[in-house]
């Protein structure tokens, strides 16, 4: 068996990054960058003003007070989208609205509240302003032939925005990998069936969509593959058109034989198929035709587990991603903590963070076919392999799974009463 | 003018949960529950094996060990999907797969690896297991009748697993939001044309629209209304079937007249029109046939400001959500930062979490209109009203517009140097 580490970097140096595809920068949303962009002009294009006022010389106000107004000539009234058709000379001045193009000869804005009106065609200025005072200058934001953005990047809506106001209309961004889902089990029903006896629903297959989506990839699911090779090989053969494959159900002791032959009958190579932990310990990884193909066990909280160990990472990776884990956060265990040595654990968990401080505590039923468990967790705590005991108070590591529901923006679960700690 | 928090509460009561639909619960991902939900019978429907192994009668294993092994006449083979014809006798075993129902007669299963071959039809027992063992007892996860959800659940993957294993093929889920989203000012263009001498491209509806959409709404764009009543009301119009709508720039001063008489004639009802923050005092609000209808300030970084403080919120309310707001913590301000008194104001800064501490540095350009200031933020300063220095070590609240950033699981900005503090 290899630890969660070997399995990881054994997967992920198998994992490409997807190819490129252009879309439109609303689609680009949540995405990477497959490009770098180069602002073709600068932000603003032109100095502009950042107030509603007069344009003038500040020469000419460089005296003015309220006692001793400079009064100036109007000699225009200039709206943001247009540009003067005249200079401002000396003793002049232009209306200015907020965002227009500062005319030539000004170098300098006076806010409208810092004015008095004049006469007939004219402005009192009542406060003296330096040069550049309310003027944005052109390129203040981004300069012409600027690398904004490098390949790699996370498109947000702030990087939207970015793209919009240097006039990009479409982008380059890595693909979203297909992910080809398939559950094996002679005892699982679809949500179409009613379960006969020994049967139960197919749940895998929609926690798994669920994930894949919530991860950035497509779903594509191939139902449920019965215990017989031409099922199982029909199926197969619907998901190789995709970028990965998961599978679950059917790994623990001979029950994968199965599928590991008819995934080696299609030209699969099985790269490991044991990992040291729990849940989830059953978890094999190949490659067919250079594309992952992962094994995930059958009990649903380890095939959730897994995913977001193995397949998770990987689909980031495939879209370009640069931080590819979750984040993880030292956290005080408000209770102890056993377990038998060898396997890591990955103890579902509700992490919660108050006046500076993370806290943790274990959901009491860990069982692998609990979903409970794994519905109430925001987190797991990485129960380091050597260890058997965690004493309450003990720092441990956290990887947190829903940073909002633990930074207290969002209940867990807003269902029933939460589980005490064992 | 109101503070931000008025401003929240005088938005926040006139903003209706949105109605209910029937989605597939695929669809229900990241969405928030419209019903309790019952399971209608338990999971597991009835005790089955945890392992794969033999199913006997713990009495009659008793004794087992190494030296002496109970040897049990195996009289028939259980798969995980299937029932068993017969009743385990004194002296009789199942063999049993993980999952399979635990047979009549048994009450306890006795792994594979405790076990040996015996002769033909035999299996002798190697160790002696206490009642119970290696069974999964109906209802250990959900008995029957119980409310797994309450309304108001957000719908993670864990809960989608929930849903399919209770056999749940569609749920009812708060609505989606459609949000109009309207661009005025004569000096903007669309992403399609180029822009003339004092014309700048539209970038706020791009990044109303991507923030509308990873709040969870579906964006309607109404495209740029130029500075005259009928375009303004013909556009206008075109918004008012949907759930909320978003209007930016022309705000200032005068300006906002137009808009402001146009949405009146509509039948719009203004609550407030300026908030005491910075950046995007010239803030409105208003409901016109109790939909709301937002005024946002024209400066790129004020329109995304004042969305995450009064939109977001009202989004997250229409669909439902208990927790509206984004997660806030203390953190350590590594630089001074000084301020003019009476607004608040939202400093854009970059966030991180190391060895159990929240660090925080401004942004150094923030102007209102530098889009920048606004890509390489994770988080917002909370700088109060009342406040002119903030010390360099002082604690700060901060708001984390990206957990998984500021938690170091993502750069904040793949692109170019980051900005030093000011």
């Amino acid at each position: 068996m290899i630890s969660v580490e070997e399995a990881q970097d054994a997967i992920l140096k198998r994992i490409p990054r997807l190819g490129r595809e252009r879309v439109h920068i609303l689609a680009a949303l949540g995405r990477v960058l497959a490009e770098d962009v180069v602002a073709p002009r600068p932000i603003p294009p032109w100095a502009n003003s950042a107030m509603d006022g007069y344009a003038v010389r500040a020469a000419d106000v460089a005296g003015a007070s309220g006692e001793n107004p400079v009064t100036l000539r109007v000699i225009e009234e200039l709206q943001a989208g247009f540009e003067a058709s005249r200079a401002v000379g000396p003793g002049e001045a232009i209306r200015i609205m907020t965002g227009a193009p500062i005319p030539e000869g000004a170098d300098a804005v006076v806010m409208v509240e810092l004015t008095e009106p004049g006469g007939e065609g004219e402005t009192r200025i009542l406060q003296s302003v330096p040069g550049g005072e309310a003027v944005r200058p052109a390129g203040e934001d981004v300069e012409a032939g600027e690398r904004v953005f490098e390949a790699g990047s996370r498109m947000g809506p702030a990087a939207i925005a970015m793209l919009a106001s240097i006039g990009r209309a479409q982008v380059l961004v890595h693909q979203r990998p297909r992910v080809a889902i398939l559950s094996t089990g002679e005892e699982l029903v679809d949500l179409d069936q009613m379960p006969g006896v020994g049967q139960i629903y197919n749940s895998n297959s929609y926690a798994l969509a669920a994930q894949v989506r919530e991860a950035g990839g497509e779903p594509i699911l191939l139902g449920i593959a019965r215990d017989n090779a031409e099922d199982l090989e029909l199926r197969l053969r619907e998901g190789l058109s995709a970028d990965a494959v998961l599978t679950s159900g059917g790994v623990s002791v001979g029950d994968f034989d199965l599928v590991k032959n008819t995934l080696g009958d299609l030209g699969n190579e099985m790269h490991f198929w044991r990992v040291r932990m729990k849940p989830g310990k059953p978890m094999a990884f190949g490659t067919l035709n250079g594309k992952p193909v992962f094994g995930l066990p059958g009990n649903p909280v380890s095939t959730m587990v897994s995913f977001e160990l193995f397949v998770r990472p990987s689909l980031m990776k495939m879209q370009g991603h640069v931080g590819l884990h979750r984040p993880k956060v030292e956290a005080r265990l408000i209770h102890p903590l056993k377990k038998s040595p060898e396997r890591r654990h990955y103890v579902r968990a509700v992490a919660s963070y108050e006046e500076g401080e993370w806290t943790v505590r274990a959901i009491e039923a860990q069982g692998s076919n609990i979903i409970h468990s794994m519905l109430r967790a925001n987190a797991l705590i990485v129960f380091p392999e050597y260890e058997t005991d965690l004493s309450a108070e003990s720092q441990v590591q956290l990887i947190l799974l829903e940073e909002d529901s633990a930074l207290g923006a969002q209940p867990a679960f807003a269902a029933g009463p939460s589980s005490p700690g064992p």
